[in-house]
């Protein structure tokens, strides 16, 4: 399989801690590509019309995106325990948990594009503030969630942790440990798993 | 179960589909709901911290989103043809589809936003640009794929029809029939189902 890949996306690093999760890795060749609404990846653009990584390309030469479809396309390669459960109320609160996780991420990246790649003077600060209440939102459900994670390890406990780890590479200054700390202490453990420290963004 | 609704919502439009096409529709209560990141909904902001449509309460009391948990949620409460193949490759193309679709979705609404809620001296076209890019690049992937399409009823058609839905709606001047022909011939059929007909945005 082929992967393009960013090292900064927090979508593709989804990807990639379930592929280390389930021994997929090796399997996996990265083709590394960065690419942005205003400048577009040629490459990528072939691949996926809507030109984002991360993008998969199947040994059989089919393509899948998005991050969602890929990362349960992976879970379905595998024999070990699952990171999206088959059936029932495992499986919502999983799809659900990764859904807020992801949202949370693409306010960030649309708080990103506003705040660092717009020309200044076409910013528009009731945009970034309505974006800003979808993240400090979504940690709030969070940290309010964490104290029943335990030992969860899924694609929504994953998509949480990459989420976080986003606003740790762009948003360090937000320092949404201090007021989250149930989240903090949750993410301290989980950060400690190997395939999260082989991605740490950077 | 209650939704969070939206008359001219994409994303909620894929769900009232899908509701009417496994015969659910009756036990869901739609609780009419507007937001946006500027304008965003207090009620719909306590039942999903992203503040968006659809939002599903179950009548278990568990809160689903975004659109793609739900409808695959709802999927599971019938006993019909399902929209979301089990597995293999069936499952992988239908997925693709709906991704490809909601990607489409996706740079659509920000086009609206950037072109019309926007205060016009904060527009930035090379954004604008750059989300055409995407809405091009998906139609001409349809249109490679339309012919293939035949009689397939799945979550994958029902996004795409949605999304030319949303075209039609918001962007009729773009007329995306003209150069898009297989498309239109395929779309002039799945428009007809009742889901469709009943679910016209407006």
């Amino acid at each position: 399989m082929k992967l393009y890949f960013s090292p900064t996306s927090p979508y593709v690093r989804k990807v990639t801690v379930l592929a280390l999760e389930t021994g997929l890795d090796g399997k996996i060749e990265r083709l590394p590509a960065t690419t942005s609404p205003v400048e577009p990846n040629a490459t990528i653009q072939r691949a996926n019309p809507l030109i984002k990584v991360p993008t998969l390309e199947t040994d059989s030469g089919e393509t899948l995106f998005d991050s969602r479809v890929i990362c349960e396309y992976l879970d379905s390669l595998h024999q070990g325990p699952k990171f999206f459960p088959a059936s029932g109320a495992a499986r919502w609160t999983a799809l659900r948990l990764q859904a807020l996780a992801d949202g949370l991420l693409d306010a960030a990246l649309l708080l990103r594009y506003e705040g660092f790649v717009r020309p200044e003077e076409k910013r528009w600060p009731a945009w970034q503030e309505g974006q800003l209440r979808k993240i400090r939102g979504v940690l709030a459900e969070i940290e309010k969630q964490a104290p029943g994670f335990g030992e969860r390890v899924d694609i929504g406990t994953v998509a949480v942790a990459c989420a976080l780890g986003y606003l740790d590479f762009r948003y360090a200054d937000m320092n949404w440990r201090k007021d989250h700390p149930q989240t903090a202490a949750w993410a301290a453990k989980f950060f400690e798993r190997p395939a999260l420290k082989a991605t740490i963004p950077g």
